[in-house]
């Protein structure tokens, strides 16, 4: 069982998706189901394809935004079918697998799924520290969300068995401090943000690329808790030294 | 495309499975449908499902026996979700995958999927030259049809595409910036410390494990030319923020 993934769906249309979804979880051993803003939920035709699963349909948490989906969870990927602005990190479902499944007991790993239609808004993945991209034929390339569902829980669940023979640590070695969660994270986000407004590098008016191109940057580094204070005491150290050199020009009016 | 792959659906019941089916192998490049006796086809279900792969559907192939799906074929697959009678060689999708992908132009490889609720009958799993079993959790084993085609198909695509594969890009997909060099990073780095320095977050006489931590934090991002670039207007934008500060306050003084 991998208790420590988390499968989120955004504005999910079709009830039926759902209970596929929770089926194809269940087959491969996951129970944590997360449903953003579902259009239709409860609903018979949910219960109807979850075939047995009606438990990881019970106990899925209802939610209205990503932030309440996400915010306990340490590493994030969002399922992505187009090329994006931004190249984004990318990997495939057994490279998703080979990340994900040796954080059992140590990190909670988020995957997100989008609308049947659309996907993921680029807002949505922006948030995550990787894109998984199913690599299907590209001239047909969107599969079912139950579907991919399968696949990437399968991939979870083939590398969960391959990793009974042996467990490898977080980038190949003991760590000191555990990860961040994606609620640290996004404070800092935040903090970031209003520093570089108050130091005029990020002009809100026009704030271009400045924002995901860092956010990817320190995304990618998947940050643990220590990283995040130490950055986040260089923006307080910043705010502190403009606001002592503001007073002391005040004082001297 | 692996046209020497055929999907058999042996007495399929719902026709919203057949499309389900469909879209799956489409997704991953296969086109060959063989239905043996399925309950209701052609059907709007099936059309619904297969969401775009009406292609796939339009030209299954439909059969009154397994002799006349299998006939043409060298090579076949049954999927089985339980222990037989007499144990038969059995492999994982991904072994599946590893014998038939290489068949391409040299044989034509049948992969036989049973009925929804009872799965292939021992007389026909004992036509298979290996059983396949998908390596869901015990207690909840039986997966959906379609799922179970996506997940065998994906796995064939898999080996397909890393058959083709030459070299694959930097995180996964072709990113916009070169990755910068190491004297860019060094600059960068000592740029940084002076800065930490400045803004009293750093004593020089007491550094601890500050620079160290913020140097694997960013060299485990494996910063490109712009990132590095846009660290460097932050630090810039820092510095010019106090001395104008600085200048403010030295003008009253």
């Amino acid at each position: 069982m991998s208790e420590h993934i988390r499968i989120v769906l955004v504005n999910t249309t079709h009830p039926g998706n759902i209970g596929g979804v929770a089926r194809a979880m269940k087959n491969m051993g996951l129970s944590d189901l997360c449903l953003v803003s579902p259009k239709l939920f409860p609903h018979p035709d949910a219960d109807a394809r979850a075939s047995g699963a009606t438990d990881v349909l019970e106990s899925a948490q209802v939610v209205a935004s990503i932030d309440e989906a996400l915010a306990d969870c340490e590493l994030v990927f969002g399922t992505s079918a187009r090329e994006r602005h931004i190249p984004w990190p990318l990997v495939d479902p057994r490279e998703l697998a080979a990340i994900a499944a040796p954080l059992k007991g140590k990190a909670k790993v988020a995957i997100m799924f989008g609308r049947e239609d659309r996907g993921l808004t680029n807002e949505e993945l922006q948030r995550c520290h990787h894109h998984v991209h199913i690599p299907a034929v590209e001239s047909f390339s969107s599969l079912n969300i139950a579907a991919a569902v399968q696949v990437i829980s399968y991939e979870l669940r083939m590398a969960e068995l391959a990793d009974q023979a042996g467990e490898k640590p977080q980038w190949g070695t003991q760590w000191d401090i555990e990860l961040a969660e994606q609620r640290e994270l996004e404070l800092m986000f935040e903090h970031l943000e209003r520093t570089l407004v108050k130091i005029d590098f990020l002009d809100p008016d026009n704030p271009r690329q400045l924002m995901p191109r860092l956010r990817r940057l320190l995304q990618r580094a998947v940050p643990d808790k220590v990283e995040v204070n130490v950055l986040r005491g260089i923006l307080k150290a910043v705010e502190r030294k403009m606001e002592s050199a503001e007073k002391n020009g005040n004082d001297h009016v």
